[in-house]
């Protein structure tokens, strides 16, 4: 049986996959994967999702280039979570910054505290 | 309009809570949060989650002390995925390692490369 068989989906067939860092260990994103995106995933080398509003494949940073290179692959006690330890390419969240976690809880309001690292809509970046 | 009202919780009125150590870095454990549980969660200044199997609150550490004392909180750009910096005491996962990511895929294998740091069943841990 392959581990892809051992893996808990839910009843959507799905599995969250957190994204982090290989380097720095920040956390970069959580999308989700199901069975054909995780083998997807092992095959290419790369993050493939599955997009639960479009109802598709989601090479992360196919057109922008923003790929995300596996490096590590963790399992949870309870096979419901996946932990991928990547290489980003230049940032993971689609509105240019490094991470999808950028605001932080201050009070009662949410905080900037992310790094912006190219502006949404600037090309120049989407062929890195 | 309180934060809480923000996030988008899913149709079982669930947001998924990845909790990181603020120490390391390391990813502990994924848990999941409804409204009441998010804002308890805040009152308190310790995770607190929604169990979907036992469908009941769950304060992480309760009855082992293995308490998650929170020191920052992340929202991510879709507000659909919270991350959580906290203070870990002895160990987030059940198992009685520090992190619930304590298997790597290596080949078509899971590898232990996690770190114990108690063993299920020792009662000394569970005050701390």
């Amino acid at each position: 049986m392959s581990v892809l068989d051992t893996v808990r989906y839910d009843e959507k067939g799905l599995v969250p996959a957190i994204i982090q860092d290989c380097r720095t260990g920040e956390v970069l994103m959580l999308a989700y994967m199901n069975r054909e995106s995780l083998q997807k995933t092992l095959s290419l080398g790369k993050t493939c999702f599955w997009s639960r509003s479009r109802q598709e494949f989601w090479i992360k940073g196919e057109s922008s280039g923003h790929v995300q290179v596996v490096k590590e692959i963790l399992f949870d006690c309870d096979m419901d979570a996946l932990l991928f330890k990547v290489d980003q390419k230049v940032a993971a969240c689609h509105t240019g910054y490094r991470s999808c976690f950028y605001r932080k809880l201050e009070g009662e309001a949410l905080t900037v505290i992310g790094r912006k690292v190219f502006e949404e809509g600037d090309v120049s970046n989407t062929s890195l």
